[in-house]
């Protein structure tokens, strides 16, 4: 069968290795006081940082033209988008090493539909967690197509990835199955996929919510990326609150297989990270690296 | 691996039959002269027939009040959506029989971007089929969100399913690998899945357009619904341009393995239709059928 093949063969070559999976947080993008509102400032900000560490030439000098690949309608816009197709078509390639994955929270989304319906305890017997379900995932999914459409207009070739729709599911809230071959066929045709935590079927619950994080872990496990980067709302790992005044950052808090930076979206910190251009003795870098052992 | 596990073991037990699959035709849902505009009455009133449809209680006489599962903000519409969880919580059931798959077109979405971009032919070492690609899946997706909501609004648990993120793939424009596990078990928990035409990567193009009625055809050929409803914006297959004053309705055209009909949307033909109500010599339905040789 056809499914079986594509199984076997994942495509004419090995993919080459991911080189960074960046957790865009929640907290970071959205505005988490207020129901589902983006926060528009930050999530641009990170959006041209990952172009900047995609960038082939070094060097940030003078800003490019941009391929914004968003040619649809926005919002309270009524002109139709300008695409300027002859100049697109004689560029002689993007300039970007797109070997990325994104994987991003849900801050003001999809948080209150899961909890007022409880969908993560599962039970699709009850009309409330059906409708929560259904909920939940427009709540999410709204937020994964504004943040496709954002890393679009940088230039970034970006496809919106459900892991619900990928047919990830888990058996008591633990993956219990997640195929990668589309997320890898996406990155092997130069596409960045971005992914998000979703409402999926559980095997023993029926249903439940896989975080963004859980998913980060897997794809690190299967992919083995030269780093993972997570962007927050503070500068990373603190000993206490952050709120806290005396709460001191952890520069480096435990040793794994790959290299972890978590630091403050739309800061210098995160752009060094997003370059993976962390080395372990920089005093001006503020976050917290989790060392790999290699 | 989870990955082959799950694809030997479908689900707990056999799925029933899908009783219909629908095509939400792209010129009845949207406004096809206008870029990227949805036509909301239309879409609101098949939706609303969708239900009526599925609805186990026959007689369509006091109207139900509605278990709404669009629990998100609305564009320009400032308060926050109100859910009543107690009351969802104590409804019995949805009272709806959900067999149902919804598939639809793209209208004036998607085309604008396809069409400028050469997104069909192939050829992802070209800028602006690359930017199309992304361009057109974002236009796509979006409608895709909005007949899910839609379909919400009236209390359908509809799920948005793209064939890209399924993992669907074309050689040469024709379909190469269609896994349909995670549309299987949607069906199976009680959900309505919700595809569209999208944007695909192929094996010899490298990527291509895989429209809605190629959908259609593969997922009756491998579920064999009960019935196949088109809705479009005439009443059926005529002998010439409907436009033509003398054109005349072609009721019933060819047979096939399943009963198909195609009908206007939101007219009582289309209500006939969606239930499978159209018996061979009624005078009174508009529409054609191609009618199975069963």
């Amino acid at each position: 069968m056809a499914e079986e093949a594509a199984q076997e063969h994942p495509g004419p070559s090995a993919p080459r290795p991911v080189r960074c999976i960046v957790k865009l947080g929640g907290a970071a993008i959205t505005n988490k006081g207020e129901l589902e509102s983006i926060n528009e400032e930050s999530l641009r900000s990170a959006c041209a940082q990952l172009r900047q560490a995609m960038s082939e030439s070094e060097g940030d000098g003078a800003p490019e033209k941009v391929l914004g690949m968003d040619w649809s309608k926005r919002h309270g816009d009524p002109a139709d988008p300008a695409v300027d197709a002859e100049w697109i078509a004689g560029m002689a390639g993007l300039g970007l090493d797109t070997n990325f994955i994104v994987v991003h929270g849900a801050g003001s989304f999809g948080h209150f539909q899961a909890s007022r319906s409880g969908v993560h305890k599962g039970g699709l017997h009850s009309t409330l967690v059906k409708a929560g379900f259904v909920a939940t995932r427009i709540s999410v999914t709204s937020l994964n197509q504004e943040i496709v459409r954002a890393l679009a207009r940088e230039g970034i070739p970006s496809v919106g990835m459900s892991p619900f729709t990928c047919g990830w599911s888990t058996s008591q809230r633990k993956i219990a199955s997640a195929n990668a071959s589309q997320i890898i066929q996406s990155l092997h045709a130069g596409f960045v996929p971005v992914l998000h935590g979703d409402a999926v079927l559980d095997e023993l619950l029926d249903c439940t919510i896989l975080s963004g994080d859980v998913i980060i872990r897997h794809l690190a496990q299967l992919l083995s990326p030269k780093y993972v980067v997570f962007l927050t709302d503070v500068h990373g790992v603190y000993d206490r609150p952050p709120t806290d005044p005396n709460a001191v950052l952890l520069k480096e808090i435990a040793r794994l297989g790959i290299d972890v930076y978590i630091t403050k979206a739309g800061t210098e910190h995160s752009l060094r990270a997003l370059k993976g251009d962390v080395s372990s003795d920089s005093e001006d870098w503020l976050g917290t690296v989790i060392r790999s052992s290699k």
